[in-house]
């Protein structure tokens, strides 16, 4: 029998309603004749709470008892979805990471899962058990201690099962019924596509398009599993919701999918550093150590050996930022002038695999901001993606203009 | 070094506060020299919040299920127990049931334990790890499923952990200082006792004294484990609370240990039942059957070939009596005139292991009884207690008149 993967995340188990809302889907698919295994999320609040429990316990916490006691609520719905299908006479269990066993490595927290052995459920299906119910996020390590993934980690667990089961989709049901051209919430003509090509999703994903967990969508690009983003809040069609998939299933596209934004992000200064080879890798390597997501890069032309390198990275990482590279300057790795942080500031993307074949897009952009009077401070590019730093004040407009700029309200 | 068990129960873990002041009576007896294994519940009101969710679900519930499910809470517990412990800079770690493993029947819900491997928890105390924080209540059947041992389970768990380690002792932190000499609620002369026999105590257990779990006094009884009893609110010195061990280690006690009640006592009469060989397993095979908890039985002189037989049993399980007699009669295995029910009875008890050697405490108690006016209605005894059915308006007045009578505020 094919094997189907369907994944519900918090807000779609979030009461004893919900779930059996979510069970009648998976009874749909039973009904059509798949093997069904579903991936859930703990009850939406339940992680969180965990998770301030630990904290308040130990701020600087041990990640394997942290992993222990946040893996407990995906155990819960896993238990109660499991039930809720058998009162509707479909044959089912629920199955925890150890269980499977879903082996990861021992980063505890941030576990990659290593292998899916697929016999155990195989096995079962084979008795004539039509759902397995996968609590979602969790593993087990070499040394046989409970690992999670990271937040969101379900989404991950999903694409992992789909590709060791070589299922025939991945449904992710989750509370937006697709993935949009942009954020609904600023841009009304914002359109969901029908379809979008792994490359443009993890560009999407990457830069603040909320609805799949990164490492999932590498790894369905990775495994080629057809992943399909939906909305458990409504009735359902075979062709509801996104796919995700590889471009060559696109069969027209527009060139530019979608425009993506980023809020929090901060663009730091360091003025007049001493220029000289190693330069990058001794200002960049300290702050790698500390954590720092650094983003964009742009360094200035060198003027009488000295520089100016402007970096971008979270909000929230800013004074961790500033502690790494002070230490460096007082180490005598490092010199500059001046340290400047702009926490005013926000990215603003656009995204399309046409760019490859197209030109014209960047320039195109850059217009459509300066003809809105908006100052790009910093650009980086890719060969699918371009993007700007703009002050934080005109986001919401520079969103709208280049998704009318690009028509990406028609469909390509 | 010596291994001490330590028990918390849901009200000594209900918050992050409590759980602190277990964490620091523990560190009391790491400071001490012992390896100490710790047996949690889960914090107060989460496992009746997870049967609910349970119940509402499936109210027919694969058992296997409830297990996955309502064991959760207790893993809650376990880790955040272990990063307390840590906090305090006690190397310590949590075990889950199927981590130690703690291998139980496939009896889920009421499984027991078969066995407690000690080595993976040996291996880590010579590794340095001072306290083994182990999720109480839950174990992991043959098939790989996890079970649980039943409500009060984690009292079981601690004694087996006991056991399996020959610890010293197992201390049982509840929200009691100890076991009195009956229910200090309705008898303020009731007296807090140092010592008491396992089997004075199972009688006590079993007859509605819920201090300890009955399974886990007869596992000690077994095992000869030194079980303490004592208050987690309360500073404590070693000399706290009340230890139940064996009658050999008390030097002197009273002819009458404790005085023990149960309210919610049913009394049921079959009237004029048709005598004959065989009757008594006509009557009791379907109320067993139906999970009826036969408690006592009388049955009258026989006359003209007819008797009357009295049984009692829970008021909440009269329903399911008369639904199975009723059943019987209809089938022809038995006969009766009339099937008469009581719920308004109580059962009082007198329980020492004293009346082993020592005679006429029946006499005393029926007397004391007579003279406050109490009509007896059911009476059993056995080699350690003696019982009898009242009214249940009159239990309080019968408990307080007995603890007068055998003079159970003084210690023996």
């Amino acid at each position: 029998m094919p094997v189907l993967v369907m994944k519900f995340g918090g807000t779609s188990v979030a009461t004893l309603d919900r779930i059996r809302r979510a069970a009648k889907r998976v009874g749909v698919e039973v009904a059509k004749g798949y093997d069904v295994i579903v991936i859930v999320s703990a009850m939406s609040g339940k992680t969180n709470e965990l998770v301030g429990w630990v904290n308040e316990t130990s701020p600087l916490y041990d990640a394997r008892e942290y992993d222990a006691v946040v893996s407990s609520g995906e155990n819960v719905t896993a238990g109660l979805m499991a039930l809720t299908l058998q009162e509707m006479d479909i044959p089912a269990r629920s199955w925890q990471g150890w269980q499977v066993p879903v082996k990861t490595t021992s980063a505890h927290s941030a576990a990659r899962i290593e292998d899916i052995p697929p016999q155990n459920i195989t096995n079962k299906f084979r008795e004539g058990m039509q759902v397995a119910v996968v609590a979602g996020f969790q593993g087990v390590s070499p040394e046989g201690r409970i690992t999670t993934l990271g937040r969101g980690g379900s989404d991950t667990t999903a694409v992992a099962f789909a590709a060791a089961f070589d299922a025939e989709r991945c449904d992710i049901y989750t509370d937006v019924d697709g993935v949009y051209t942009t954020d609904p919430r600023i841009c009304d003509k914002a359109r969901k596509m029908d379809r979008i090509s792994f490359e443009e999703m993890l560009e999407l994903a990457s830069l603040g398009a909320k609805v799949l967990q990164t490492r999932s969508v590498e790894l369905a690009m990775r495994y080629k599993v057809r992943l399909r983003v939906l909305s458990s809040f409504e009735e359902q069609s075979d062709e509801a919701g996104t796919l995700v998939c590889d471009e060559e299933d696109i069969m027209e596209s527009n060139v530019v999918a979608g425009v993506a934004y980023s809020r929090d992000e901060a663009k730091m200064t360091l003025v007049s550093v001493a220029d000289r080879p190693g330069i990058a890798a001794a200002i960049f390597t300290p702050l790698s150590e500390a954590g720092v997501n650094v983003d964009m890069i742009v360094q200035n032309i060198s003027e009488e050996g000295r520089t100016d390198m402007t970096f971008s990275c979270p909000t929230d990482q800013v004074k961790r930022a500033e502690k790494a590279l002070a230490a460096a300057k007082e180490k005598g790795d490092i010199n500059f002038h001046d340290l400047v942080a702009d926490t005013g500031v926000a990215k603003v993307s656009v995204v399309g695999i046409g760019m490859r074949s197209h030109t014209g897009v960047a320039a195109k952009m850059f217009k459509v901001l300066s003809q809105e009077g908006i100052n790009i401070k910093v650009i980086t590019t890719s060969e699918i993606k371009i993007s700007v730093l703009i002050d934080r004040k005109y986001m919401e407009l520079a969103v709208q203009s280049l998704h009318d700029a690009f028509e990406l309200d028609k469909a390509g």
